[in-house]
């Protein structure tokens, strides 16, 4: 046994979730080591998923952030905490780490330079906000939202100048929650999203009603939008982002929020190897050097669906990879299983979630060809018991295997607890088919004897099978399109398919798909004689039982149909207007 | 090719959960077969676990409990169903069955007994509520809460005599719900249980807080009780429940809900093959006559954990069962993948769940000796964002291996989805070390960073990986008793160990164990050598987690130690008083 000449010296950079996770872990498991953590900011260990909601007073003292103070981490983990203290270079053959004092400005001292050695380092540095590059991005009364100061200076700027208009750019996570935020402050809020949706790692349709609900909390809406500049108050006009339009839309204050850029500078100059997205690791989170580790937003980690790496910005990955770290240095055998990404996230009175990918991300990732997916629409809980509420729940799989590839949900209520347990499948390696079996709790206040879960689990295992052939609205539209195209003036899918909504009269006066003939579920048994045997047959009720149902009786009985996927529901809240009768 | 000389006819007996999934399942994949529904009672279809909040008025239509009627039975799925129709006997040889009617007394015709064919035989009896044979028990005001009759039996018992006191006997799921539903309607409310706690399923110290919701909402309950005697109201006394101390209570209407017996009489005359607690089935959901099937209630399937045939009286594998025989009539290779008992009950505020075995349960299963288990504390959601509510959560795995054998968790938000994420880890064959590395949904309003199923995967591979030593409240007052047995007076586990505080002063004020030092975790490292070395240290804290640091740190100096499982937290509101200092 060798004796170490002298207590091992662990310096980790950046002292939030990953770094944070790190230092006490190693503590925990090494008394004798000496930890060192160099943070940026003034704070460790603070809540930065908290800050959009402490901006709107919904976390209503700052304080409630700050999971640790550096006091408590000396008195509890014996762990040196410097904050205000950057990184500035990094020299692997010399093992040492060179920092600068990083206090604003009117307080920095550039001349405080020090080195630190190492043993081992641990870069925890994270991503930054980006700013696009647009004309007057880098105006005074334009912010970022990421950090306790960034927290600090928007409801400094907010107070100072009373602010009445609000722009976010962006709608994916942070912007959605600024801008709920910055509307419950009783501020008029526009966001801004490059892309024809927000939420853009799920498809358009589940994000359509949280356009709905942004709306109905008097959120203004741009989507693709393109920003040409960003105009500051002046003598003659009000401050307010102008779009390529020229459309002008005050704004007062603007919150920066369309993505993060993995900190990857110093580690490059370093020589380490940085890919695509973010700082190259192994299973051990070890860069290209064995004695520098790197975790969280920084990263490119495997992901688990697509069999690539890549950089994923969340709190829970960082911590168990920083935790993960302290035990391989350490001497433990351990290997970051990979990410599932799931992610979930509130909009007024929605959630949305998601694990894996969207069908367009599929498509994208080049997987879209043996793919197939299915939409239900089922309440939380069970119907009879109040209070029920409907979700909506996109699944896609792997043909022919069943592999779950992502999952989607959005509704009122409990949507978090659906893409939990999909994330649990999706990390199992299980099927669609699997979600037929699966077994979850049951009491009317919670769920149905038959869970959303297994509903999804049910409708594509069908598909999978082959016991239902659908059709999703957008094939639908895609068809309309290239039938336009071809025969521009009278072309119609209806010459290819016959449109059958086999719901009540009722339900069918309250609106239907273009050219679709009505036909209850309870007779078509008695009427099936009035289709055209000739046309394929497009199936269709409110949320697709019915329509499968129906399915089943004219299969069976030698008619060539097809169910619509989620049904005339999918149709109404995912935004094909154009399929719909006017 | 043969072709059937005859349209197959399937006949179905029992119309709820098992035995309509069953029929619908089967019109699907056959549009030409015959099916016919036999149910005893008046309705098909209903939801029985709504009828509890039904009795409440929490349902307040009990049209609301029928999923579908008989005529869109008939109408969408061509099923002819027959209710009041109770099946006599079978006859196997003859392939017939011989049902007769079950009206009500005064409507009854028992000389309509008919006698129908099958080709395929579906068995869907469930189970029978169960009264123990005491006295006074089928007086006319004690009644069983399972089917609508029973319901309409008590709203009217209560309208038509102004009942005050209602006795519920058995504090399991049923007795539990029903004893919410009638304080709802005002009444008096004593809960009988035979056992120390309720819920019978979990273990005592998470039945501990649920004993607390009862009595804060004015729940009478009475543990351990033994009822000699039921009586009705007479001239000279009301009527009452009277136990063994000669203690009576009112009780003008009384509730059995002591559990089911699987109703497995018809089929036994049949010569069917019946286990110790339902009707033999194998993977295929088919007696011991392939010909005869039988799902639900009635029937033993396998569990997962225990790897023992049981029965499992619960809606959604009965559901899932149905539809797999409808599969198999169909020529379809399917297996039943067997059950990890999934449950959820709404107990006023609290909601409690369990998966698995409870460890009581896996004591009686033998599997206590190779088993651990953790107890965590943890809140449901960031406890920065508002509304955030403390947990419990316990979870028991298989040592050396790790595998989950059970999980509990009891508290006001979030309990049901841990307990589906847990249900989701166990049927994947998830080991406790596989729960520090699931990813589940993380945004401030419904999780944290490190969710309580990872909480419980940190702590329960620390104890795996034996990175902490635990020690149970339940294994201390067993120490205790023990040492006053062997030493009636004056011993103590204080003559073994040496009890650790390492909370701050405060805390220790408001309540500390026996005999426990204080010594605050921030002083630890300079104040150790006050600590005895010469006895095994108990070190404990509030939840847990500051116990764990101290531990790892007197451990690397040398002292023996161990941390109390769950903290204070677990001895104060899991019913351990025994071990406070008073």
């Amino acid at each position: 046994m060798t004796i170490p000449s002298h207590r091992k010296r662990v310096v980790i950079v950046g002292g939030v979730a990953g770094g944070m996770s790190c230092a006490t872990r190693l503590r925990r498991l090494d008394e004798n080591a000496e930890i060192i953590v160099l943070e940026k900011g003034p704070f460790v260990s603070y809540a930065n998923c908290g800050i959009p909601y402490a901006l709107g007073n919904v976390i209503t003292d700052e304080a409630k952030l700050h999971v640790q103070t550096s006091e408590k981490i000396k008195s509890w983990f014996n762990i040196d905490v410097k904050t205000k203290a950057e990184v500035l270079e990094i020299d692997r053959a010399a093992k040492t780490v060179t920092f600068g004092d990083s206090s604003e400005a009117s307080d920095r001292d550039d001349e405080k330079v020090r080195q630190v050695s190492y043993d081992k380092l641990v870069l925890a540095l994270g991503a930054a906000s980006f700013r696009p590059p647009v004309e007057g991005i880098n105006s005074e009364h334009v912010f970022t939202l990421q950090t306790i100061p960034d927290l600090q200076n928007v409801k400094a700027h907010i107070a100072k100048h009373g602010c009445c208009n609000a722009a976010v750019i962006g709608g994916g996570f942070i912007g959605l929650e600024a801008a709920e935020n910055l509307r419950l402050l009783g501020l008029n809020v526009t966001i801004f999203e490059y892309l024809p949706h927000v939420f853009p790692p799920i498809d358009q349709d589940m994000a359509e009603p949280l356009h709905k609900e942004l709306q109905r909390n008097g959120v203004r809406l741009i989507l693709n939008a393109r920003i040409t500049r960003i105009d500051a108050a002046s003598c003659s006009a009000p401050a307010a982002v102008v779009l390529d339009s020229s459309k002008s839309i005050a704004a007062d204050i603007v919150v920066v929020a369309v993505g993060v850029r993995a900190r990857t500078d110093v580690a490059r100059k370093a020589g380490l190897e940085v890919g695509k997205t973010g700082l190259k690791v192994n299973d051990a989170m070890q860069t290209s050097d064995p004695d520098v580790y790197a975790v969280g937003d920084m990263v490119e980690t495997s992901n688990l669906i697509a069999h690539e790496r890549m950089q994923l910005a969340l709190a829970g990955p960082a911590n168990r990879q920083g935790r993960l770290v302290a035990d391989h240095i350490c001497g433990r055998k351990v290997e970051f299983r990979g990410n599932v990404a799931t992610a979930v996230c509130k909009v007024f009175d929605l959630t949305v979630g998601l694990v894996g990918f969207s069908v367009a991300g599929l498509n994208r990732l080049g997987l879209g060809e043996s793919m197939q997916f299915v939409t239900v629409h089922p309440p939380d809980h069970a119907s009879y018991y109040p209070g029920a509420e409907p979700m909506t729940v996109k699944v896609a799989f792997e043909i022919p295997s069943g592999r779950l590839l992502g999952a989607q949900a959005v509704g009122k209520k409990g949507v978090d607890k659906r893409i939990d347990v999909l994330a649990m499948a999706i990390r199992a390696g299980m099927t669609i088919e699997d979600l037929e079996h699966v077994e979850l709790g049951y009491a009317p206040p919670y769920g149905s004897a038959k869970d959303p879960v297994n509903m999804a689990g049910f409708v594509g295992g069908n598909v999978l099978r082959r016991d239902v052939e659908i059709i999703h609205a957008e094939d639908l539209v895609n068809e309309q399109m290239e039938a336009e195209r071809i025969e521009p003036h009278r072309a119609t899918i209806l010459n290819k398919y016959s449109i059958l909504d086999v719901r009540s009269p009722d339900e069918f006066k309250r609106g239907h798909l273009v050219g679709a003939i009505n036909l209850p579920l309870g007779s078509l048994r008695d009427h099936m004689d009035s289709l055209d045997k000739k046309k394929k047959i497009v199936v269709y009720c409110w949320v697709g039982y019915r329509g499968y149902l129906a399915y089943r009786i004219l299969k069976q009985n030698d008619f060539d149909a097809v169910n619509l996927d989620g049904g005339f529901k999918s149709v109404s809240e995912g935004g094909y207007e154009v399929l719909r009768d006017k």
